[in-house]
């Protein structure tokens, strides 16, 4: 059995966005040299999630905005007692969640004909991180 | 270590709707000779998702008109302008999440007493697919 | 590669709240006695979930009481004619997603500096279940 590690890292220029990563993890199961087996990819910051869906910026667009209206900015939030103002990114995280987990065939992510995967960050312009740990043959 | 790949396939009547795989779920441990593991089980297609829950016809609709309720078909979304009319299935495979990963401990699907896995369908009448992937000793 | 599995039991005095478990799954994993892994935890009880996210008093109330909003307790759920008062709970873990799967990088929990894990519970008050099965090297 073989167990590989990575990090990926993260400044977004704006505050929220999505990012496609599949070709980032494609060459993580690459130097993994894992042929069978799982590749976790989770959010380390608590208001950023992975999203696996569309490579299209429509869908891309009406995924923020609907997010938007179910987690909104709100002033009253009990968080901001502590002085943050990013309640909702840590509710956006909760909705898309935190982390998949993509399983590896053939030495190859083994995704849908579509399935795209994304970093969701909600509350960036700052450093942020994503752990990757695959395990497998 | 080994290492199980399987694919299911569903072809549904209906656009929506919940089918319960736990029966399918077990025979691909069965067959995986796992005694102590992890069963992914994803949906590849990006408008369906696994949900863990109960084997109950009220409930299971009170999920699909909640669904219904927080991401609704609509005429306005972004994702129309590509010509598909199923962003809503998108947003619903985000809420229920599209995947999960059950232990197998002594051979079985370490399920609680009541727990059940569905594949949910939100824009169905055609094939689609189910990736299963189960690592472990 | 090892594999390992724990059982975790919580009888809560509310019916909902949420419980850091963070401490116990780390003692899980040394007892584990794996370097590089993964270790799913799951709610094996259908009216609890699972959340990675901040130790913070006032953002935990801010979840709670946007669940409570977004998975409202209703009279009319169809899930009520089996005599049952908890669709809502149902709805709740849906919506936090009844499941993590935590990396383990040299012998520990590899978390973010503000992830912390806690167990959901939506339907209290009586005693309940999470698995923790650990596998790896």
């Amino acid at each position: 059995m073989k167990a590989f590690t990575d990090y990926l890292y993260f400044t977004t220029n704006e505050r929220k966005c999505l990012i496609n990563i599949t070709e980032e993890l494609d060459q993580c199961v690459q130097k993994a040299m894992v042929k069978e087996g799982m590749c976790l990819v989770s959010a380390m910051h608590i208001t950023a999630g992975i999203w696996v869906n569309d490579e299209e910026s429509g869908l891309k667009k009406d995924l923020m905005a609907w997010l938007e209206d179910l987690a909104p900015i709100r002033e009253d939030y009990l968080h901001r007692r502590t002085g943050e103002d990013n309640a909702d990114a840590h509710l956006k995280r909760t909705l898309v969640h935190h982390q998949a987990v993509l399983p590896i065939t053939e030495g190859k992510l083994d995704l849908g004909p579509w399935e795209q995967v994304f970093y969701a960050e909600f509350d960036g312009q700052r450093k942020k991180r994503v752990v990757v740990k695959i395990l497998g043959l």
